[in-house]
């Protein structure tokens, strides 16, 4: 993942977020669950910004979006206690992976702020663009 | 446990893998539950690595499979709570106890990359080769 | 700090950064240490990603320059082990406390990857803008 | 880096600490600093485990063999406390930085339990096999 990539996600998902009237943390990592990129929207709670870094950090360890981790990594799920590995993982939504176009792992984007709705909305807003 | 006894764990997880078509991280642990060896197959998500510890860890810890611990040690189990102890241990099935002629603990084996099922068969077949 | 002056500072430290020919992470972080936006830039090491959030964590805590926190908080210094505080802070250079035009801390810009005089003066080409 | 590759790193590293007559931990990273195989000789001091991972993680992560980390990371180095960044480094030798025929970085060596001297020797013959 090139920064400059990771800056047109960034442009992206904060588009998205001013549009739906919410302000987010967002955090892109690589396919080795670094951080490439970060920004705090104005307003945003303290406590989103490592939250978007774990939705992130959940979607490159696992190759799934954390909404989907949720299903599997919570009480009574096929894979209860697998979101308290890996210094903490995100069993609910916002996380996306980022594919090539031939479907290997680039990154995710984390976005945490608004509702889980919206902050879904905002991650796929930038990696699932419009045509 | 030797690290020539847990070479020859390794490669027969590897193979069971391989013959599944699936890939995976496998750790080795004493009976101490001090890592002795550990291998990541290309492909596998990079979280599957500290997983696979903790599973070995789990079945060292507690002399059950993982997948036994599992039963008790959740939301409603006899022990909840059991499995955030220790460092936070794995209530999913992949960590198998290693018993020696005699009956007594040697380590464990931690499989995961796969599903809970397949890590469960590539773990079962290092330790209970068939006849 | 608002988002939309931390990133004309990572702007200005990115644009010092390419003139000297290097690559770095840059952190910015509000008075209170907390993240607003960050970036690493394509090649720069993996492990200046951490020390340029503690140089900006350092220089904000302290409310001085990382270079003058190293003066003291070193062995011999006269604040030897405060560097063990806070999580962990940074004796050399490269985090750059920024202030407004009343003389209070608005937060930090923290510089790693390059050598340490580079790195400082990346944060001071984007805290003290040339006439 | 290859599972292969880190296998035949891992051999020729045991080989040598054979003939040297030591008993050492072995760790093989990959250039984002994520494991891809360990091994513990028999007789290794257990507390040599982690030393071997973090010589590879700090060769990887600042790209330089850690006993050229240890020139600058202690008290009166140039980046004195850089060694209590990223979760705790190792400033002394036996983590040795694995490159491509290009030059990049493919991942590290990390080897621990004998002499420094014979650490460092351990982890050369590996990743500079004789011609």
């Amino acid at each position: 993942m090139q920064l400059s990539h990771a800056m047109s996600l960034l442009d992206a998902a904060r588009s998205e977020a001013a549009r739906l009237g919410v302000t987010v943390s967002i955090s892109i990592m690589d396919a080795a669950a670094w951080p490439v990129a970060f920004i705090r929207m104005d307003g945003c709670p303290l406590g989103a910004i490592e939250v978007s870094q774990k939705k992130a950090r959940t979607a490159v360890l696992f190759q799934m979006d954390s909404a989907v981790f949720a299903t599997i990594a919570q009480p009574g799920g096929a894979a209860y206690s697998l979101e308290n590995t890996n210094g903490g993982l995100t069993s609910f939504g916002g996380g996306v992976v980022l594919k090539g176009a031939d479907g290997s792992v680039l990154g995710a984007i984390g976005v945490s702020g608004a509702s889980t709705e919206d902050d879904i909305a905002i991650a796929r807003a930038a990696t699932q663009p419009a045509a």
